[in-house]
């Protein structure tokens, strides 16, 4: 069991619907260690990879994307969920579900930040059904770029998310893949 | 001039309506080691207030109130914008109106990750009318915590929401303060 496993079921709080509640150490308060360790253990995975940028989504990727890039000492950037005042000129656009949300959104990125020389690593906290992820891989194909890793720190196994992504032969990585949650006992069981 | 004000003035731009971009390096693309910088700025100007947690609000406070927390070796929280269903039992709740983007929002922070112990070291991108900041003051307040610091990236100086605060008795430090800016001309002037 690696450490994020670990904490996960010392800290993590299963609920039912198959919610994993990680808000006391990853997503709402974050523990900076962790974060820094989460960091490092993606730049151990994709150190080969001639990463120049790091991708994420907003909110809760920013922290990790950017504990990530630190170990990479590559800029990172994050996709924005709705059109700013502030962002203007010309943007690379997608559709994106949110499962938790239950909303649609357009995420976008300055065209600025993403050039087709660009190798870039996608991370994100939770993958799912995998929209978010659809999505930020859409920004980076239409900007020429090229996806030459994906790091993902929850993943829920037991969705499709993980298995489309890979199967369209990306990277992908997950430094927790659940196979399984139960609410009742409160047990949470990894894929190994 | 300090290493901010250097960089605004390198790689800012000034747009009519008194709006200041700086998404190449702080608020979409972010420059991880001019955010490391940031975060040692904030705990040179803080280390001696006993800060016991970091408090910003999503999404462009996330990364520098993660650098900050690094430095402090302290957990941060960050506020979310809208009630999320991941999110249940109880919170605290502020009204916060957005200057950029032209909404009116709640933010929320939960019961379980502030607590009347806390000295807190509130952190963000942009202070303009402030109002952002009083929410997140009256979240910690509604904790019955302290706010024992408020570490700004760039303040408008010429809006009010600065002087508000420190008239209210706040402790409110700002990496860069703008006096002025000519979109015209293209200038940034700061405060000495």
């Amino acid at each position: 069991m690696n450490f994020l496993e670990e904490r996960i079921l010392k800290d993590g709080i299963v609920k039912e619907g198959n919610v994993l509640k990680v808000d006391s150490f990853l997503n709402h308060q974050m523990d900076v260690a962790l974060l820094d360790e989460i960091g490092k253990e993606f730049y151990k995975r994709f150190s080969d990879k001639g990463i120049t940028k790091i991708l994420t989504i907003e909110a809760s990727g920013i922290a990790i994307a950017y504990a990530t890039a630190r170990c990479f000492g590559m800029p990172m950037i994050f996709a924005k969920k709705s059109k700013s005042v502030n962002i203007d000129g010309d943007m690379y656009v997608a559709d994106v579900e949110s499962f938790t949300h239950k909303t649609k959104n357009q995420i976008i990125v300055s065209k600025k930040y993403l050039s087709s020389e660009d190798k870039v690593l996608i991370i994100d906290d939770f993958l799912a059904n995998g929209c978010a992820l659809q999505g930020l891989i859409s920004i980076v194909k239409n900007a020429g770029a090229s996806v030459d890793g994906i790091g993902i720190v929850i993943e829920k196994g037991f969705q499709n998310g993980g298995r489309i992504i890979r199967n369209l032969g990306y990277h992908l990585e997950s430094i927790a893949i659940i196979e399984s949650m139960d609410a009742q006992n409160s047990t949470v069981t990894f894929r190994s």
